[in-house]
């Protein structure tokens, strides 16, 4: 079995879904956003996070590659991530092709909840924009990870399984994701 | 004019209005997953069908890529396939871009149904799950083969055609898929 | 900054769009159309637009890549163009992998218009067909759009920006493009 992808986008529990699987499997948990910081930062290219996105592209893609081949030498291993990331200049797939031909992933996990429990869990944090328009913005993000999801496959032979995380259902969807990584089915 | 594939989920209809299109038209039509399983065959690998998603994915790409070749060596031919197949581990794309490049099809041609009308006939087969629960399952897989089969159509320059294929209206379906095995248009 | 790719279906107001962001920027703005005839024209191919469709593919994709070289020689620009194009063989990719390769775009911004929207705009021009009909296609041409935006943003690390131009907003929408043009973000 290989390298498992797990996405989501802010609000879909993607971070509560991780911390109680790890509490059952042995398999090694990597966040790649951590792992394209650590490259960037021991190229001495950046010393804080945020200033990753303002370097130029083919320093991004540099660093990018750096943390997939960091990925690709740990076999086995489950690397928490984007499947795009929503900026102002529009969704950035979070694992374009170079990336993908290092990690060769072998399953891409979404996990998703309705547009409705996002912003209610979204709410929790902090005043919102107006809700319809969060709902609305919810749904093309979770669509716009579909899409990214599927074309990874293509590119790669992965599978994309989605996997709900809605309210009261929690461990059902860690128990589904559980099963991917123990079994591989 | 170069090879069509088609394709669409369990219920879309996609055997029956192959059938049909068949008696109309002269190319040859093949089945992927029976090429798949020649290939597996005389390499020795399995002795049934279900045998080959067991195989390591090296072999299994290998399998698949002797399929493609075969195709390949064939000229104009309809192939009958899926965009994606609905496994445990998620939607595992029917056509990864190693197969594509070798089939290099000309129109990708999704056959499709309303969510409602899949639920019917599939209940017709046997006793099913909860109908709410097919409904959305139904919509996501549709959905999933619609951006499977375009992420193949920006790799391969194919264009992507949905036919309708609803209730009482088979032959409009049908003559939509002789009009496009036949002319191109 | 990189290519920028704005696409947007019949209806959607990307033509309008365009010409009220060309008064406020200096940028160079191209229509990929009007380059593929200027390339098939002095190739000696055809002597009008319409006949490039029927030339053989592989003159076709010759064109395309006539063009989009064009294009790169060109440094940053704004290409007018279309994600897919809706051909009586289905949706064609405008975009191919081929095409891609070489435009390298850096951000694909998507026009879109809620479908009833459309259904108005396009009425005021022409008698139509069926507005449910209608409906339902400009829905399924939008969200192949997303698709075909997404999977070119796989290939190419470029982002995909979708712009809402509804009744009575050009004016923000113009100025969503402008901000995308000038300052990348």
């Amino acid at each position: 079995m290989g390298t498992i992808i797990i996405a989501g986008i802010p609000g879909a529990g993607k971070t509560t879904v991780i911390g109680k699987a790890r509490e059952e499997v042995s398999v090694k948990f990597v966040n790649y956003g951590d792992l394209m910081f650590e490259a960037a930062r021991s190229r001495g290219d950046v010393t804080n996070r945020d200033e990753i996105r303002s370097l130029p592209l083919d320093l991004q893609k540099a660093i990018q590659i750096d943390a997939a081949e960091k990925i690709e030498r740990m076999g086995k291993v489950v690397v928490d991530t984007h499947c795009t990331i929503k900026t102002p200049k529009g969704f950035l797939p979070g694992l374009p092709v170079w990336v993908l031909e290092r990690i060769k992933p072998e399953v891409i996990v979404l996990v998703e909840a309705y547009p409705s429990e996002i912003v209610e869990r979204r709410a929790k944090d902090q005043t919102r924009i107006r809700e319809k328009v969060a709902f609305k913005e919810i749904e093309e993000h979770q669509l716009m990870n579909r899409i990214s999801a599927m074309s990874y496959a293509v590119l790669t032979g992965a599978t994309v399984k989605i996997i709900s995380n809605h309210n009261h259902s929690l461990m059902e969807c860690v128990r589904d994701l559980v099963r991917i990584i123990e079994k591989g089915d």
